[in-house]
């Protein structure tokens, strides 16, 4: 175990440049506090840009943006294209599809000629975990990479942006008592969530679900494992929701979306448990119903669109502080 | 019938906003007069834009457009690009298939999120009659929609362009004979040159083609029912054709191409009926041998293709008119 | 024969236009030395703009650039699209299946639609040989078109990013041997790589490989045919590697990946014939262990990277020559 640890920092380390300051953003483990304070900072000036009538700022004008996505996702590339816009980036995209890179050799090779190209980031979703990383291992100084989600490893931006609106509506962290709920086992939002609330100092994080989902091993990586709902509920501040995959169904993790609605879906009864004024969040698109409550997603205490507005404000300052780094000595 | 009237006249002024401003273009009905005269005098500067060497004004600069098409377009989504870049607007593609929106429930949580990223307009094309209606209905205040075509009920810009072209070429409305020829039955592009052409003021618009594309109750449209295709085109100003979708065969409306062709092609033979400098039209792409002779597709009174360069400025100028209304103010 | 080299000159003197300058870029055949030269000296120009933090000129700003692809490909695409966005152009994309145009008529017909939306320049990709070249021959004087590769016939920026790799790393021309290894029967490179290198005075010129690959015949394209390795690299200062396309295998050609990298694989042993300072080109995406071996593909004398880097510059000196021709005047 301890030597995961080390791994992860060496890994989170190695996020950072030699002047210490955010090269790539892979992980949110082994990040510092400060980045990510910083991150929120310069994110509580980009969400100002999207409030004006002309949305862009010339942070990376004359960069080329690479989206670079391996799995389909119209919802996180579209973010991530019109952060990089608003920042007055030139973005290209391409899908790729996962059976024309099956060797691992060959996803270097195509990274190497896109970087031949001269292009200053890449923006890389994968199926595969640790994808963005050995990306990451293989580009030029001045080039950065962001993963857009990697398997069921992470999704720093995701979580970075349920972090930003936790600290926009609570303010401070240590206090607060989160329960994130749904599909943990196959989650990389859930991961990265995890690491990021520990990170900024919350002590009490339920992980709820079904043992299919959220099997009691998960303790491992900060949480309290809760098979009730109104038990993982109980007094909390903060509910992070997350997608139930329609693909567990067929797996056999879940009987039935009516059966898990009964027991683990937001209805506004359960969320009775939580404290009066408990914020209700979900990375999105949600499924109706099944993991949430129509009345409880469409609710006053749900941030599930505040989510979206925030994560171009928390993707662009991603994108600043790690592709406008170099650049803003020289340009 | 009068509640038909009165529901196209509230769906007409939802398109305004309080000030009397065009805000979305969802459908000609109830459509003021002078809003088609401000757009033409709008696209009659825009034209020259297309014409110049830096074919790009700042109008749209900083605004988000976002082209949502649920049916494949290569041709209408080509022109609202283009347009939206000459404008200097960012724009967001999105090729959604239809399956992945079964319920209407979910295109409005799919329009939610696209409009929590700040964007500034829907540009929505697809294959169910209402879709930009309901869209629009679900808008926040600064949201502009404009419908690129939704199911048979209407296709706005196209039949905006149409007018734009005859009104270039003819000056005035009130004196002429119009002729829309073809698969009236099925096109949204119909319905809206009829609405357009009422609205400015034509009196003679005769509906051509077989019955079991151009029903007898047709007539309740506004236009004179004919099933034969000299007798339609005689002494008309304009013919407006209609494209033949290859559909219609399969499914027993036509004969067969050549059948259709003998009967209802546009034809130098059957262009005799019409005056002597009657303008040929068609929203393209063209079937040749179909619906309309090469010769006279591609003889000096066809407007096939001026028809498409005033695309263009139609769609900036409905563009500019309504996503740039509230921009004005603060930009 | 003399019929042919007539044709080819036609071809080639309609690609300038009345003042004598670049038009458009269908093949080398029949372009002046000097043409070659002046886009050499324009990118060394530009191949410094992508050094830059801001890699961005105002070449093409307000032009619009289609990039238009009847055959897939991520890689040569996204070098246009990177090139013509660094020029500030608007860059449009439409990826059209050949089956939706399979009349010639409706390729035209899509063409002058295209262009009637005032577009600037098409790059064409096309599985058949002359496509681009019947598309230069239907449109406005304004209008450029750019050959990104048609069927077997020509891709004339890549030969000329690879002459101008050549040039940075050798200075001249007149003395050099050059080796073409590979599939030369099927490919459009080495057609393009042939013409110019002899335009820019290289005499000895090696086509290699087996007879299935490169028949005897070939020699009338100014080559000389080696079905030796050993014997074709002999010596050499450049070694112009080609992609063995996996259909080749399944068409005979070749009996089997081991085999061919066995007699025509680029592996250190084999590169031993060559010079001790030869250069190692490829086109791209390279096939380790087919055509070349890693050690010779990833070591200091391989030009693969440089050459995508070099493609990057060689497109935009082609587009700013000829689309920008006609603007510099008015801009």
């Amino acid at each position: 175990m301890s030597d995961l640890v080390a791994l992860a920092q060496t890994l989170g380390a190695a996020q950072y440049d030699a002047g210490g300051r955010l090269r790539h953003l892979l992980t949110l483990e082994g990040l510092r506090r400060d980045t990510l304070e910083e991150l929120f900072s310069l994110a509580d000036s980009l969400v100002e840009v999207g409030e004006r009538s002309v949305k862009k700022v010339p942070l990376l004008r004359g960069k080329t943006v690479v989206l670079l996505f391996f799995e389909a996702s119209t919802r996180t590339r579209t973010t991530f294209e019109i952060a990089a816009k608003r920042l007055s980036a030139d973005v290209v995209t391409l899908s790729v599809s996962a059976s024309a890179t099956a060797k691992g050799e060959s996803l270097l090779d195509t990274i190497a000629n896109l970087q031949a190209m001269q292009t200053d980031a890449f923006v890389v979703r994968h199926a595969d975990s640790g994808a963005a990383q050995l990306i990451a291992c293989h580009v030029a100084p001045q080039v950065a990479v962001v993963n857009a989600g990697d398997g069921c490893h992470a999704h720093p931006t995701q979580a970075l942006l349920d972090l930003y609106t936790i600290r926009q509506h609570r303010g401070s962290f240590d206090q607060l008592k989160v329960a994130i709920v749904g599909d943990v086992l196959h989650s990389r939002v859930a991961r990265s969530q995890l690491v990021g609330l520990r990170l900024l100092g919350v002590k009490d994080i339920r992980l709820v679900g079904p043992a299919t989902l959220v099997p009691d091993r998960m303790a491992c990586l900060g949480g309290r494992v809760c098979h009730d709902l109104r038990e993982g509920l109980a007094d909390v501040d903060v509910v992070l929701m997350l997608r139930l995959q329609r693909e567990r169904m067929a797996g056999g993790f879940v009987p039935s979306d009516r059966e898990y609605f009964e027991l683990y879906g937001l209805t506004e009864t359960a969320l009775a448990a939580a404290r009066p004024d408990a914020l209700v969040m979900h990375p999105g698109p949600i499924n109706r119903g099944v993991e949430i409550a129509s009345s409880v997603a469409d609710c006053e205490r749900s941030l599930i669109l505040p989510q979206v507005t925030n994560g171009i404000a928390i993707r662009m300052a991603v994108l600043a502080q790690t592709v406008g780094r170099g650049g803003a000595d020289d340009a």
